[in-house]
Protein backbone atom coordinates (compact mmCIF):
# COMPACT_ATOMS: atom_id res chain seq x y z
CA UNK A 1 0.00 0.00 0.00
CA UNK A 2 1.42 3.08 -1.17
CA UNK A 3 0.28 6.43 0.52
CA UNK A 4 2.02 9.13 -1.52
CA UNK A 5 1.99 11.59 1.14
CA UNK A 6 -0.01 14.87 0.63
CA UNK A 7 3.66 17.33 1.40
CA UNK A 8 5.63 16.09 -1.39
CA UNK A 9 8.20 16.69 0.59
CA UNK A 10 7.74 13.80 2.32
CA UNK A 11 6.81 9.89 1.16
CA UNK A 12 5.67 7.49 3.35
CA UNK A 13 4.98 3.89 2.45
CA UNK A 14 3.26 1.16 4.84
CA UNK A 15 4.48 -2.48 4.71
CA UNK A 16 3.43 -5.55 6.18
CA UNK A 17 5.82 -8.04 8.12
CA UNK A 18 4.92 -11.47 6.42
CA UNK A 19 5.88 -14.74 8.56
CA UNK A 20 8.21 -15.71 5.72
CA UNK A 21 10.09 -12.28 5.70
CA UNK A 22 11.08 -12.56 9.58
CA UNK A 23 14.52 -13.85 10.99
CA UNK A 24 14.90 -16.45 13.89
CA UNK A 25 13.62 -13.90 16.24
CA UNK A 26 10.62 -13.38 14.54
CA UNK A 27 11.24 -9.49 13.62
CA UNK A 28 12.55 -8.11 10.84
CA UNK A 29 15.72 -8.44 9.60
CA UNK A 30 18.26 -5.69 9.28
CA UNK A 31 18.67 -7.26 5.64
CA UNK A 32 15.11 -6.56 4.73
CA UNK A 33 14.84 -2.94 6.22
CA UNK A 34 18.19 -2.52 4.05
CA UNK A 35 15.78 -3.56 1.20
CA UNK A 36 13.17 -1.10 2.55
CA UNK A 37 15.41 1.78 2.54
CA UNK A 38 16.28 1.41 -1.13
CA UNK A 39 12.66 0.79 -2.14
CA UNK A 40 10.90 4.18 -0.42
CA UNK A 41 13.82 6.07 -1.41
CA UNK A 42 13.62 4.88 -4.83
CA UNK A 43 10.07 5.37 -5.15
CA UNK A 44 10.46 8.95 -3.69
CA UNK A 45 13.14 9.92 -6.55
CA UNK A 46 10.86 9.12 -9.13
CA UNK A 47 7.66 10.57 -7.78
CA UNK A 48 9.99 13.42 -8.28
CA UNK A 49 10.55 12.30 -11.97
CA UNK A 50 14.48 12.58 -10.68
CA UNK A 51 14.41 8.63 -10.51
CA UNK A 52 15.96 5.65 -11.69
CA UNK A 53 14.32 6.08 -14.88
CA UNK A 54 14.92 10.03 -15.11
CA UNK A 55 19.09 9.13 -14.84
CA UNK A 56 19.21 6.31 -16.96
CA UNK A 57 19.01 8.72 -20.00
CA UNK A 58 21.61 10.30 -18.94
CA UNK A 59 23.72 7.08 -18.41
CA UNK A 60 23.51 7.56 -14.42
CA UNK A 61 21.99 6.46 -11.41
CA UNK A 62 21.52 6.96 -7.62
CA UNK A 63 24.57 5.16 -5.49
CA UNK A 64 23.55 4.29 -1.85
CA UNK A 65 27.20 5.91 -0.04
CA UNK A 66 26.62 5.23 3.55
CA UNK A 67 23.69 3.91 5.78
CA UNK A 68 22.98 4.70 9.71
CA UNK A 69 20.48 2.97 11.18
CA UNK A 70 18.98 3.15 14.69
CA UNK A 71 16.67 1.03 15.79
CA UNK A 72 14.38 0.71 19.60
CA UNK A 73 12.89 -2.27 17.60
CA UNK A 74 12.52 -3.77 14.71
CA UNK A 75 8.71 -4.98 13.12
CA UNK A 76 7.40 -8.11 14.61
CA UNK A 77 5.68 -10.95 12.13
CA UNK A 78 2.38 -9.66 11.22
CA UNK A 79 2.89 -6.29 11.82
CA UNK A 80 2.37 -3.23 9.42
CA UNK A 81 4.95 -0.80 9.80
CA UNK A 82 5.74 2.32 7.41
CA UNK A 83 8.74 4.65 6.43
CA UNK A 84 8.56 7.98 5.73
CA UNK A 85 11.40 9.92 3.87
CA UNK A 86 12.49 13.44 3.21
CA UNK A 87 15.76 15.04 2.55
CA UNK A 88 17.54 17.05 5.12
CA UNK A 89 20.49 18.27 2.78
CA UNK A 90 21.57 18.34 -0.76
CA UNK A 91 24.27 19.91 -2.87
CA UNK A 92 25.60 19.26 -5.71
CA UNK A 93 27.86 16.25 -4.64
CA UNK A 94 25.29 14.55 -2.92
CA UNK A 95 22.05 14.27 -1.66
CA UNK A 96 21.62 13.40 2.12
CA UNK A 97 17.79 11.66 2.68
CA UNK A 98 16.57 10.65 6.27
CA UNK A 99 14.07 8.30 7.28
CA UNK A 100 11.68 7.36 10.27
CA UNK A 101 10.42 3.56 10.94
CA UNK A 102 7.27 3.63 13.03
CA UNK A 103 4.87 1.08 13.86
CA UNK A 104 1.14 0.56 13.13
CA UNK A 105 0.12 2.95 15.81
CA UNK A 106 2.57 5.70 14.48
CA UNK A 107 4.97 5.24 17.50
CA UNK A 108 8.49 6.03 16.17
CA UNK A 109 10.87 3.08 16.68
CA UNK A 110 13.89 4.21 14.19
CA UNK A 111 15.64 6.60 12.14
CA UNK A 112 17.90 6.15 9.15
CA UNK A 113 20.47 8.37 7.92
CA UNK A 114 21.55 7.81 4.38
CA UNK A 115 23.83 9.37 1.52
CA UNK A 116 23.56 8.84 -2.09
CA UNK A 117 25.80 9.90 -5.02
CA UNK A 118 24.70 10.21 -8.67
CA UNK A 119 27.39 8.52 -10.71
CA UNK A 120 28.10 8.21 -14.72
CA UNK A 121 27.15 4.48 -15.02
CA UNK A 122 30.33 4.01 -18.06
CA UNK A 123 33.11 6.00 -15.71
CA UNK A 124 31.68 4.95 -12.23
CA UNK A 125 32.84 8.62 -11.09
CA UNK A 126 30.04 10.44 -9.13
CA UNK A 127 28.80 13.80 -11.31
CA UNK A 128 27.45 16.78 -10.17
CA UNK A 129 23.61 17.15 -9.29
CA UNK A 130 22.94 20.06 -8.80
CA UNK A 131 21.12 19.92 -12.17
CA UNK A 132 18.61 18.16 -10.18
CA UNK A 133 17.51 21.19 -8.60
CA UNK A 134 13.97 19.63 -7.45
CA UNK A 135 15.60 18.13 -4.79
CA UNK A 136 16.97 21.60 -3.29
CA UNK A 137 13.99 22.96 -3.56
CA UNK A 138 12.44 20.00 -1.15
CA UNK A 139 14.81 20.33 1.78
CA UNK A 140 12.56 19.75 5.15
CA UNK A 141 13.25 20.31 8.36
CA UNK A 142 11.96 16.81 9.59
CA UNK A 143 14.14 16.24 12.67
CA UNK A 144 16.05 13.30 13.03
CA UNK A 145 17.40 12.82 16.46
CA UNK A 146 20.43 10.09 15.81
CA UNK A 147 23.99 10.79 15.48
CA UNK A 148 25.18 11.10 11.36
CA UNK A 149 27.86 8.79 11.17
CA UNK A 150 31.00 8.08 12.74
CA UNK A 151 34.84 8.12 11.39
CA UNK A 152 35.22 4.04 10.39
CA UNK A 153 39.05 4.30 10.63
CA UNK A 154 41.56 1.13 9.98
CA UNK A 155 41.74 -1.18 12.84
CA UNK A 156 43.29 -4.29 14.03
CA UNK A 157 41.39 -7.11 13.38
CA UNK A 158 40.40 -9.49 16.69
CA UNK A 159 39.92 -12.15 13.53
CA UNK A 160 39.50 -12.74 9.97
CA UNK A 161 36.96 -15.06 7.33
CA UNK A 162 36.92 -14.76 4.18
CA UNK A 163 34.01 -15.00 1.38
CA UNK A 164 34.24 -15.69 -2.14
CA UNK A 165 30.35 -13.69 -3.75
CA UNK A 166 28.29 -15.68 -6.09
CA UNK A 167 25.65 -15.12 -8.25
CA UNK A 168 23.06 -13.73 -5.88
CA UNK A 169 25.52 -11.27 -4.17
CA UNK A 170 25.45 -9.36 -7.90
CA UNK A 171 23.08 -6.25 -8.34
CA UNK A 172 22.05 -5.10 -12.01
CA UNK A 173 25.07 -3.20 -12.30
CA UNK A 174 26.94 -6.07 -11.95
CA UNK A 175 27.94 -5.19 -8.35
CA UNK A 176 27.80 -7.04 -5.15
CA UNK A 177 24.37 -5.55 -3.61
CA UNK A 178 24.71 -3.36 -0.85
CA UNK A 179 22.13 -5.34 1.13
CA UNK A 180 24.28 -8.86 0.45
CA UNK A 181 27.24 -7.32 2.40
CA UNK A 182 24.92 -6.30 5.34
CA UNK A 183 23.91 -9.84 5.15
CA UNK A 184 27.59 -10.98 4.90
CA UNK A 185 28.38 -8.99 8.31
CA UNK A 186 25.66 -9.82 10.28
CA UNK A 187 26.28 -13.52 10.01
CA UNK A 188 30.01 -13.24 11.46
CA UNK A 189 27.68 -13.49 14.44
CA UNK A 190 26.19 -17.12 15.81
CA UNK A 191 22.72 -16.92 16.24
CA UNK A 192 23.14 -16.96 19.98
CA UNK A 193 24.45 -13.57 19.74
CA UNK A 194 21.63 -12.52 17.52
CA UNK A 195 19.38 -14.05 20.16
CA UNK A 196 20.36 -12.38 22.89
CA UNK A 197 21.21 -9.28 21.49
CA UNK A 198 19.71 -7.08 18.49
CA UNK A 199 21.33 -4.10 16.55
CA UNK A 200 20.62 -0.74 18.15
CA UNK A 201 23.04 1.02 16.31
CA UNK A 202 24.22 -0.41 12.45
CA UNK A 203 26.86 2.66 10.64
CA UNK A 204 27.59 1.00 6.79
CA UNK A 205 30.22 2.58 4.09
CA UNK A 206 29.97 1.66 0.60
CA UNK A 207 33.80 2.41 -0.04
CA UNK A 208 34.30 0.94 -3.55
CA UNK A 209 32.17 -1.64 -5.90
CA UNK A 210 32.95 -5.35 -5.09
CA UNK A 211 32.77 -7.81 -8.67
CA UNK A 212 31.56 -11.59 -9.15
CA UNK A 213 33.51 -14.21 -7.65
CA UNK A 214 36.06 -12.09 -5.93
CA UNK A 215 36.96 -13.32 -2.64
CA UNK A 216 37.07 -11.01 0.32
CA UNK A 217 38.73 -11.00 3.50
CA UNK A 218 36.19 -10.11 6.74
CA UNK A 219 37.97 -8.40 9.50
CA UNK A 220 36.42 -8.11 12.74
CA UNK A 221 36.81 -6.27 15.78
CA UNK A 222 35.04 -7.86 18.40
CA UNK A 223 36.79 -7.16 21.49
CA UNK A 224 33.77 -5.35 22.62
CA UNK A 225 31.02 -7.44 21.79
CA UNK A 226 28.67 -4.88 21.77
CA UNK A 227 30.65 -2.15 19.72
CA UNK A 228 32.28 -4.10 16.29
CA UNK A 229 34.04 -2.36 14.21
CA UNK A 230 33.94 -4.86 10.68
CA UNK A 231 35.49 -4.24 7.00
CA UNK A 232 35.45 -6.11 4.20
CA UNK A 233 38.33 -6.17 2.18
CA UNK A 234 39.56 -7.44 -1.37
CA UNK A 235 43.27 -7.65 -1.43
CA UNK A 236 44.92 -4.26 0.34
CA UNK A 237 41.53 -2.53 -1.07
CA UNK A 238 38.61 -1.61 1.21
CA UNK A 239 35.44 -2.15 -0.29
CA UNK A 240 32.73 -1.44 2.75
CA UNK A 241 33.35 -0.51 6.41
CA UNK A 242 31.19 -1.36 9.40
CA UNK A 243 29.70 -0.82 13.08
CA UNK A 244 27.33 -2.70 14.74
CA UNK A 245 26.37 -1.71 17.94
CA UNK A 246 24.43 -4.73 19.60
CA UNK A 247 22.14 -3.93 22.63
CA UNK A 248 20.96 -6.91 25.40
CA UNK A 249 17.15 -8.17 24.50
CA UNK A 250 14.37 -7.64 27.10
CA UNK A 251 14.05 -10.99 28.68
CA UNK B 1 -0.75 -1.12 -2.85
CA UNK B 2 -2.61 -3.92 -2.16
CA UNK B 3 -6.01 -4.32 -4.02
CA UNK B 4 -8.25 -6.70 -1.98
CA UNK B 5 -9.90 -8.14 -4.93
CA UNK B 6 -13.87 -7.21 -4.89
CA UNK B 7 -14.29 -11.38 -5.45
CA UNK B 8 -12.85 -12.66 -1.85
CA UNK B 9 -12.18 -15.73 -3.62
CA UNK B 10 -9.30 -14.19 -5.14
CA UNK B 11 -6.69 -12.17 -4.14
CA UNK B 12 -4.52 -9.28 -5.64
CA UNK B 13 -1.70 -7.14 -4.80
CA UNK B 14 0.70 -5.01 -6.87
CA UNK B 15 4.32 -4.59 -6.43
CA UNK B 16 7.11 -2.30 -8.27
CA UNK B 17 10.18 -3.53 -8.71
CA UNK B 18 13.09 -1.49 -7.56
CA UNK B 19 16.58 -1.20 -8.98
CA UNK B 20 18.01 -2.53 -5.60
CA UNK B 21 15.91 -6.05 -5.52
CA UNK B 22 17.42 -6.59 -9.47
CA UNK B 23 19.31 -9.31 -9.91
CA UNK B 24 22.28 -9.08 -12.37
CA UNK B 25 20.38 -9.24 -15.15
CA UNK B 26 18.08 -6.41 -14.43
CA UNK B 27 15.16 -8.21 -12.98
CA UNK B 28 13.10 -9.82 -10.65
CA UNK B 29 15.26 -12.60 -8.78
CA UNK B 30 12.71 -15.91 -8.39
CA UNK B 31 13.89 -15.47 -4.66
CA UNK B 32 11.98 -12.47 -4.62
CA UNK B 33 9.35 -13.86 -6.33
CA UNK B 34 9.23 -16.80 -4.06
CA UNK B 35 8.89 -13.92 -0.82
CA UNK B 36 6.32 -12.33 -2.94
CA UNK B 37 3.95 -16.13 -3.30
CA UNK B 38 4.43 -16.51 0.40
CA UNK B 39 3.38 -12.98 1.05
CA UNK B 40 0.07 -13.01 -1.00
CA UNK B 41 -0.70 -16.54 0.56
CA UNK B 42 0.18 -15.23 3.86
CA UNK B 43 -2.43 -11.67 3.17
CA UNK B 44 -5.51 -13.72 1.48
CA UNK B 45 -5.50 -16.44 4.56
CA UNK B 46 -5.06 -13.35 6.36
CA UNK B 47 -7.89 -11.54 4.67
CA UNK B 48 -9.83 -14.80 5.49
CA UNK B 49 -9.24 -15.06 9.14
CA UNK B 50 -7.45 -18.21 8.55
CA UNK B 51 -3.61 -16.96 8.88
CA UNK B 52 -0.55 -16.70 10.99
CA UNK B 53 -2.63 -14.92 13.96
CA UNK B 54 -5.42 -17.47 13.91
CA UNK B 55 -3.33 -20.50 13.57
CA UNK B 56 -1.10 -19.34 15.84
CA UNK B 57 -3.99 -19.42 18.47
CA UNK B 58 -3.70 -23.59 18.39
CA UNK B 59 -0.11 -23.23 17.89
CA UNK B 60 -0.39 -24.50 14.66
CA UNK B 61 1.35 -22.35 11.00
CA UNK B 62 1.01 -22.75 7.20
CA UNK B 63 4.06 -24.04 6.16
CA UNK B 64 4.50 -24.62 2.34
CA UNK B 65 5.37 -27.87 1.11
CA UNK B 66 5.71 -27.89 -2.57
CA UNK B 67 6.25 -24.84 -5.29
CA UNK B 68 6.26 -24.69 -9.00
CA UNK B 69 6.37 -22.02 -10.90
CA UNK B 70 6.29 -20.83 -14.47
CA UNK B 71 7.78 -17.83 -16.33
CA UNK B 72 7.86 -16.49 -19.82
CA UNK B 73 9.36 -13.84 -18.69
CA UNK B 74 10.37 -11.83 -14.94
CA UNK B 75 9.46 -8.36 -14.33
CA UNK B 76 11.50 -5.54 -15.11
CA UNK B 77 14.12 -2.90 -13.26
CA UNK B 78 11.33 -0.27 -12.52
CA UNK B 79 8.43 -1.84 -13.68
CA UNK B 80 5.49 -2.78 -11.84
CA UNK B 81 4.16 -6.52 -11.29
CA UNK B 82 0.90 -8.35 -9.84
CA UNK B 83 0.31 -11.56 -8.07
CA UNK B 84 -3.10 -12.87 -8.45
CA UNK B 85 -3.95 -15.90 -5.88
CA UNK B 86 -6.73 -18.40 -5.37
CA UNK B 87 -7.60 -21.99 -4.41
CA UNK B 88 -7.58 -24.43 -6.77
CA UNK B 89 -8.48 -27.33 -4.02
CA UNK B 90 -8.85 -28.20 -0.60
CA UNK B 91 -8.52 -31.10 1.52
CA UNK B 92 -8.02 -31.85 4.90
CA UNK B 93 -4.70 -32.61 4.57
CA UNK B 94 -3.30 -29.75 2.00
CA UNK B 95 -4.01 -26.27 0.79
CA UNK B 96 -3.21 -26.02 -3.48
CA UNK B 97 -2.99 -22.28 -3.67
CA UNK B 98 -2.37 -21.11 -7.40
CA UNK B 99 -1.26 -18.26 -8.81
CA UNK B 100 -1.02 -15.53 -11.85
CA UNK B 101 1.98 -13.13 -12.38
CA UNK B 102 1.19 -10.43 -14.59
CA UNK B 103 2.90 -7.36 -16.06
CA UNK B 104 1.73 -3.89 -15.71
CA UNK B 105 -0.49 -3.83 -18.58
CA UNK B 106 -2.19 -7.03 -16.87
CA UNK B 107 -0.28 -8.96 -19.67
CA UNK B 108 0.16 -12.86 -17.53
CA UNK B 109 4.10 -13.58 -17.35
CA UNK B 110 3.88 -16.52 -15.05
CA UNK B 111 1.55 -18.80 -13.39
CA UNK B 112 2.49 -20.80 -9.90
CA UNK B 113 1.23 -23.97 -7.74
CA UNK B 114 1.54 -24.01 -4.29
CA UNK B 115 0.75 -27.11 -2.02
CA UNK B 116 0.38 -25.65 2.22
CA UNK B 117 -0.09 -27.92 5.06
CA UNK B 118 -0.52 -26.59 8.25
CA UNK B 119 1.45 -28.27 10.70
CA UNK B 120 1.79 -28.18 14.98
CA UNK B 121 4.43 -25.82 15.92
CA UNK B 122 5.47 -28.45 18.77
CA UNK B 123 5.14 -31.85 17.11
CA UNK B 124 6.34 -30.54 13.59
CA UNK B 125 2.75 -32.94 12.22
CA UNK B 126 0.69 -31.78 9.89
CA UNK B 127 -2.60 -31.49 11.07
CA UNK B 128 -6.35 -31.76 9.74
CA UNK B 129 -7.56 -28.52 8.26
CA UNK B 130 -10.89 -29.31 7.50
CA UNK B 131 -12.09 -27.20 9.94
CA UNK B 132 -10.57 -24.32 8.32
CA UNK B 133 -13.65 -24.86 6.16
CA UNK B 134 -13.79 -20.95 4.93
CA UNK B 135 -11.13 -22.10 2.21
CA UNK B 136 -13.16 -25.21 0.98
CA UNK B 137 -16.21 -22.66 0.44
CA UNK B 138 -13.61 -20.34 -2.08
CA UNK B 139 -12.36 -22.83 -4.42
CA UNK B 140 -12.20 -21.30 -7.41
CA UNK B 141 -12.00 -22.57 -11.09
CA UNK B 142 -10.06 -19.66 -12.34
CA UNK B 143 -7.44 -21.83 -14.60
CA UNK B 144 -3.79 -22.61 -13.87
CA UNK B 145 -2.49 -23.94 -17.25
CA UNK B 146 1.06 -25.36 -16.34
CA UNK B 147 1.54 -29.21 -15.47
CA UNK B 148 1.61 -29.94 -11.56
CA UNK B 149 4.98 -30.59 -9.54
CA UNK B 150 6.94 -33.40 -11.40
CA UNK B 151 7.92 -36.97 -8.92
CA UNK B 152 11.41 -35.87 -8.47
CA UNK B 153 13.31 -39.31 -7.89
CA UNK B 154 16.70 -39.83 -6.15
CA UNK B 155 19.39 -39.74 -9.32
CA UNK B 156 22.80 -39.85 -9.76
CA UNK B 157 24.56 -35.99 -9.00
CA UNK B 158 27.58 -35.22 -11.86
CA UNK B 159 28.93 -32.92 -8.87
CA UNK B 160 28.02 -32.48 -5.26
CA UNK B 161 28.74 -29.23 -3.31
CA UNK B 162 28.88 -28.20 0.28
CA UNK B 163 27.19 -25.33 2.48
CA UNK B 164 26.78 -24.81 5.85
CA UNK B 165 23.33 -23.14 7.14
CA UNK B 166 24.26 -19.49 8.88
CA UNK B 167 22.06 -17.24 10.39
CA UNK B 168 20.25 -15.52 8.16
CA UNK B 169 19.65 -18.79 6.16
CA UNK B 170 16.88 -19.68 9.27
CA UNK B 171 13.18 -18.03 9.63
CA UNK B 172 11.23 -17.95 12.58
CA UNK B 173 10.67 -21.45 12.95
CA UNK B 174 14.29 -21.73 14.00
CA UNK B 175 14.77 -23.55 10.30
CA UNK B 176 16.37 -23.07 6.95
CA UNK B 177 14.19 -20.12 5.34
CA UNK B 178 12.32 -21.48 2.25
CA UNK B 179 13.62 -18.74 0.03
CA UNK B 180 17.22 -19.64 1.52
CA UNK B 181 17.27 -23.01 -0.07
CA UNK B 182 16.38 -21.36 -3.35
CA UNK B 183 19.36 -19.06 -3.23
CA UNK B 184 22.04 -21.70 -3.12
CA UNK B 185 20.47 -23.70 -5.07
CA UNK B 186 20.70 -20.74 -8.13
CA UNK B 187 23.74 -20.08 -6.91
CA UNK B 188 25.47 -23.43 -8.09
CA UNK B 189 25.67 -22.03 -11.33
CA UNK B 190 27.60 -19.51 -12.38
CA UNK B 191 26.32 -16.16 -13.49
CA UNK B 192 27.67 -16.68 -17.44
CA UNK B 193 24.72 -19.49 -17.00
CA UNK B 194 21.90 -17.27 -15.97
CA UNK B 195 23.43 -14.50 -18.18
CA UNK B 196 22.59 -16.55 -21.03
CA UNK B 197 19.60 -18.45 -19.60
CA UNK B 198 16.53 -17.59 -17.27
CA UNK B 199 14.58 -20.46 -15.44
CA UNK B 200 11.73 -20.79 -17.04
CA UNK B 201 10.19 -23.45 -14.73
CA UNK B 202 10.87 -24.47 -11.35
CA UNK B 203 9.81 -27.20 -9.19
CA UNK B 204 10.92 -27.56 -5.02
CA UNK B 205 9.73 -29.58 -2.73
CA UNK B 206 10.56 -29.19 1.02
CA UNK B 207 10.76 -32.38 2.55
CA UNK B 208 12.29 -32.19 6.15
CA UNK B 209 13.30 -29.17 7.82
CA UNK B 210 17.02 -28.16 8.33
CA UNK B 211 18.71 -26.12 11.10
CA UNK B 212 21.02 -23.71 12.22
CA UNK B 213 24.56 -24.83 11.41
CA UNK B 214 24.42 -27.82 9.74
CA UNK B 215 26.24 -28.97 6.68
CA UNK B 216 24.51 -29.60 3.64
CA UNK B 217 25.19 -31.77 0.89
CA UNK B 218 23.77 -30.07 -2.48
CA UNK B 219 23.74 -33.07 -5.07
CA UNK B 220 23.40 -32.38 -8.28
CA UNK B 221 22.87 -33.54 -11.69
CA UNK B 222 23.59 -31.64 -14.70
CA UNK B 223 24.56 -33.46 -17.41
CA UNK B 224 21.49 -31.81 -19.58
CA UNK B 225 22.30 -28.16 -18.30
CA UNK B 226 18.80 -26.60 -19.28
CA UNK B 227 16.97 -29.77 -17.31
CA UNK B 228 18.47 -30.02 -13.74
CA UNK B 229 17.92 -31.86 -10.96
CA UNK B 230 19.46 -30.73 -7.89
CA UNK B 231 19.03 -32.36 -4.27
CA UNK B 232 20.14 -30.37 -0.99
CA UNK B 233 20.54 -33.75 2.15
CA UNK B 234 22.20 -33.81 4.93
CA UNK B 235 24.35 -36.69 5.93
CA UNK B 236 21.56 -39.06 4.28
CA UNK B 237 18.45 -37.41 4.67
CA UNK B 238 17.14 -35.19 1.87
CA UNK B 239 15.68 -32.11 3.15
CA UNK B 240 14.66 -30.35 -0.43
CA UNK B 241 14.38 -31.81 -3.96
CA UNK B 242 14.29 -29.34 -6.81
CA UNK B 243 14.20 -29.44 -11.03
CA UNK B 244 15.15 -26.24 -12.67
CA UNK B 245 14.41 -25.84 -16.71
CA UNK B 246 16.56 -22.82 -18.13
CA UNK B 247 15.31 -21.48 -21.56
CA UNK B 248 17.94 -19.23 -23.80
CA UNK B 249 17.38 -15.45 -23.41
CA UNK B 250 16.63 -14.27 -26.63
CA UNK B 251 19.44 -11.78 -27.92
Amino acid sequence: MIESNPNLKEYSQSFYLSAGECNAQAEMPITLLMNRIIEVATNHANSWGVGYARLIEDNQGWVLSRVTIEMTRYPRVDEFYSLTTWIEDYNRHFSQRNMEIADNDGNVIGYVRTIWVVINLSTRESVDISKLSYIAANVTEHPCPIEPQSRLRPFEPTRTETYRFQYTDIDFNGHVNTVRYLEHIINQFPWNHHRENFISRMEISFVKETYYDEEAQILIDDNDPTNIRLDINVGDTTRVRSRLIFQKREK
